[in-house]
């Protein structure tokens, strides 16, 4: 039988990452193939024998890095391993006379997903996307407040609008979410000027300020990265300052054994 | 009777903010289903109810940040408080029997506001916002001098255009504004070319020159920023200078000692 | 008669320039009102007033600025003066009884830009914005290449297509500049794609090709600012090393002493 | 015979490098007015003459480069080299009487593309472009996934929608493409809200995940770019604290003599 070390030399080995990458890559090429070919019986087939492969080799590739590890357990201390835990749990539900089947299939996709946790570099983006989480939660509640002021008041100003757009406080949310991307805003704000001929101030007040906010966000990450990165500098310059406090030191000392000496007869 | 002391601890607690912003998400989320159910006579009387308690609930906070102050007027010193003011003030105009209670209900959405008020992250994020303002005006003034100059142009050029995209100042204005957002704007161009077929030159150096500035104000504020950072660290900067000049000091009154001490016999 | 500090004093006072702010403002609003309310005579003959009356200003307050110089023609040195020059000169072509009166009256509308010359702040602006243009000027070059490669492919393979955006090889300059404005950019590609199934290669590299200059483009101007503000940095760092070198050139002398002390009998 | 040397004066020559740009444009111009004004036998005549002259001039000039170096296969060493070799090789496809002739015809418009090698500055900022692919590799490979995900997804979810935006997973792609411009992004939504009411999520989810990605690698080519400025810092950083363990070594050795002194009767 394979000992532990065999196992974590398999786990961090280049050719059992890449055997992980190629085999997602073909599984993912044969997925999207389905939809551009006539699914003959054949096709069929392939597709059945691919999902069990792909399914029992997931499921080998876990079990081996569990077993890698000193203890059971210790599998989930990373979230990464978490991930793909639930990706291979969930896909494992059995597909066939089941009456949700279809869906059963659909999340088979999110297999895909499991290219990231292969490939370090995707692992470390994704990590880098989820630390700027937190830079800008701030920034994400007060447009969160900026839209449902909005949104309250588009609905109570537009609500009548033929073309249904603020019919209610949730259609109004994303009314206004497609204002923000600039798409066809123009139409929409024709149609409230045709209600109340002011109703411009609304919009353009709308995308101003949204637009401003976004703009802050977008310069409040630069400069908070680059703190870090002073912030880093200013250990090295810490460094410096110490050192020049020993040399400080040491000529005080220096000075004082010369007075000294001259002080000898 | 509770004492200053007491009201100052109850102001700072976390609890107290904390049942704040629960009361405001609470009520805000009762604002936005009011639009998405059918409202009923049960409904009614519980929003009647909740404006009363927020009502209420507001006017005490307030109190008790008032009472809290060392001195009475101290608590108008904050802008944030002056603004906490307003909106509470506002929202207590009488809402039933009156002829503006429309208007009235609609100044209530503005109570979710108090949102920032009670966020710290929020108020600083707020406050950049503001700090940003300044190193922009040149610019706003900038962009507002191309608008007032194409806008009389397009207006002049166009006015007889069928679609009354620029049939006078502050549509063109308004026009402006669409065609910088790049909302169909070359549906805008194409009506123009129609009347003179050199009116591309119109359309394309507004959004060459428009979008330049706007490119270069971002970079500005970057580094606007960054430059603040650098002057921290000019800060640190001289303090190791100061610290060398010591030592140069020290060295020299050391050596002038040697000396003395060689020319002793 | 006044004399040359006179005249100076008179230039660089805070009043002066408050006051040439105001005339353009007020203006600005007067031609700006014109397409707002209807024409009488009555408003004709303020505005007929206000142009002599401004064209005199102007001429004046020019005058004044040559006569402060120490010598005529040291006026022309600055960018500013010539600028202002040739605005007063271009609008002081007589309006009544001339063929180009609609031009004429056209070009008093760039009046308004002498608001740039007379506020020092728009002034810093503009100067930093030409600034900003040898940096980007290769980009430039690069972008109208790729415009012209695609332009010439463009005009060479949708010719035929009935929406005539491919005509020639200006008009196909222009699609892609909308193109590149992401404005209905979809359907010109629709329709290409009808002539040539696979076109939407021409138009999604074009996309991505001119979206990642752009983007590149960007990242430049703001690093290369951040250059130049580390190059400051650098003057600041050699200040260090040479007082550092003074450190070590000192204590290298001190120790020659020490060496020849101990060699004393 | 001109000797190795001259030729390689000549290719570092100025005057024979903007003799190349004048040739390019000169022949570019041809090529861009060719649709703009109507064809006659003289610009044929005039064009065909145009088009041996450029190919006969390219060909001399690189071999001029290849007998410049001083071994022949030198030449190929530089991918500029290789790129200009390349350009220059398809040209040369005979281009009458051929069956391919339209093609080879508009081969000879990348010819614009020689303009890159013989400008240093587009060269330069060509080297920048490639040397910012690597740090965003990763990314484009995450953004991959994504439209992987949503492209079968939308394909399962939407096939039967009229537009026959989603029939197979390559449409699909090009429709979330298209819906990253945010062009016309909401009519693609609202018919797939037709299908199933919630299908919003789908669309505002792939927007904000698209642009969250896009956001970040903005953010992190930027970073990566201050980080590279910064290592540099950091060397001259190094020198100094070199600098000051010389001075601190000076010291020590100075104290140990002072110390050797006092010891002395």
């Amino acid at each position: 039988m394979v000992s532990k070390t065999q196992l974590q030399e398999l786990r961090e080995s280049r050719w059992f990452s890449n055997l992980t990458t190629a085999i997602i890559v073909l599984y993912a090429s044969a997925l999207g193939l389905k939809s551009l070919v006539d699914i003959d019986s054949g096709y069929i087939t392939v597709m059945h024998f691919l999902d069990y492969f792909v399914t029992i080799y997931f499921l080998i590739e876990i079990l081996i890095k569990m077993y890698a590890e000193e203890h059971f357990l210790d599998f989930f201390k990373s979230k990464w391993n978490i991930f793909d835990f639930v990706i291979v749990i969930i896909t494992l539900i059995p597909l066939e006379n089941s009456t949700m089947a279809a869906v059963a299939r659909l999340l088979r996709i999110f297999r895909v997903l499991r290219l990231i946790t292969v490939r370090p570099g995707l692992k470390n983006i994704i990590d880098m996307l989820m630390g700027a989480i937190p830079s800008i939660i701030d920034i994400v509640i007060l447009m969160f407040i900026i839209f449902y002021i909005y949104a309250i008041l588009g609905n109570f100003l537009f609500e009548s609008a033929p073309s249904g757009l603020w019919t209610n406080f949730l259609v109004s949310m994303l009314t206004l979410f497609r204002i923000l991307t600039f798409e066809d805003w123009t139409d929409v704000m024709y149609e409230g000027m045709e209600i109340y001929p002011w109703s411009w101030v609304y919009f353009v007040s709308f995308i101003i300020i949204a637009a401003f906010v976004f703009f802050n966000l977008f310069v409040a990450v630069i400069i908070g990265e680059m703190e870090n990165l002073r912030d880093k500098d200013d250990h090295d310059h810490e460094d410096e300052m110490e050192k020049l406090d020993i040399v400080l030191a040491e000529l005080k000392s220096l000075r004082a054994e010369v007075k000294e000496l001259k002080s000898k007869p």
